[in-house]
């Protein structure tokens, strides 16, 4: 079995050394990116959203040249296991979902997946057992099309000091960063 | 020249394969971490805030455990180029932040920071070495402590099936999901 360009054992050490742990999540949203580059088939430049923000955004880094920080990676916090790769200058792509009506035949995933028994009484080497054999079996599949507000790449546009704590900002945010206007997540000035 | 646990080439050749080449905001970026480690100085576990979007997640990414899917890091986006390391019990870390008074004797760093000239005349030879040569100078550095709110571990909670997409959905978004309440990416449904 291939995850991406790498075996399963190469992917578990990655995602053990990127993420922490060869989580549930981190597995089965490896084998989602690889249906989904499979079925994306374009050789042009292309673009990731993933719709939560637990595990599966590692799998997306993991395995594309999508990142947080280089900004071909957008999180939109839908709350659904679910990313969509797409051609950046089209908007065309592919969604891929774990399919919870998919899961029936797998007690494991199913309970993992809709909690439907808390952590601690889940059986970790059953369910990465599960997910190994069931794979792709478990997804659904869309063609989307993402919409023109999402395809803009945002510039900062002109940066500007913050005439409180004199750092640099993105002037559209206003006469004064949002640090300073009680969005600081930190006690204090800071 | 280290940065975290590799030496200035090892980073480079991360930075490369992972956000796509080595960016000044990787370079400075991982200077920054770095420091910010150094600093921390501590043996409990960290979590991260990013206050930006650009670049410098992926330096966290890259020299600490904490990535966006295993939610260690967290980006709030203030817009200013600065992260914070701080103890998950306590909320007490460090701020480092790219200090613009610092940037005077450092033309083109000045120049990339604050957006003074466009992007197509800028000299990226010159200001990579500049950022290597200044290093820590351009940096300020803050004790912070991290407000309770942000501290809490925030749970996805139970569980529900989405009425009308059938996906699988965390019950507190409300009586539907999310992507089928307008807030979907794309057009039409999914």
């Amino acid at each position: 079995m291939n995850i991406g360009k790498y075996s399963l054992d190469e992917y578990s050490r990655l995602a053990e050394s990127f993420h922490g742990n060869v989580a549930p999540g981190v597995l089965i949203g490896g084998i989602m990116v690889d249906a989904a580059l499979g079925r994306l088939n374009t050789t042009r430049l292309y673009d990731a959203i993933c719709e939560t923000h637990s595990c599966l955004p590692d799998a997306i880094q993991l395995l594309t040249p999508c990142t947080m920080g280089n900004g071909w990676l957008r999180i939109v916090d839908l709350g659904r296991f679910a990313l969509t790769l797409y051609e950046k200058d089209t908007g065309r792509g592919v969604r891929v979902f774990l399919d919870a009506g998919k899961t029936a035949p797998w007690p494991e995933v199913r309970n993992w997946y809709l909690k439907l028994r808390p952590k601690r009484q889940q059986d970790l080497e059953a369910l990465i057992d599960e997910i190994l054999k069931a794979g792709v079996n478990l997804l659904g599949f869309q063609d989307i099309e993402v919409l023109p507000l999402f395809l803009a790449r945002q510039s900062k546009g002109e940066i500007a000091l913050c005439p409180v704590c004199g750092e640099a900002y993105p002037k559209n945010h206003g006469p004064v960063c949002r640090g300073c206007t009680g969005q600081s997540p930190y006690a204090g000035p800071g």
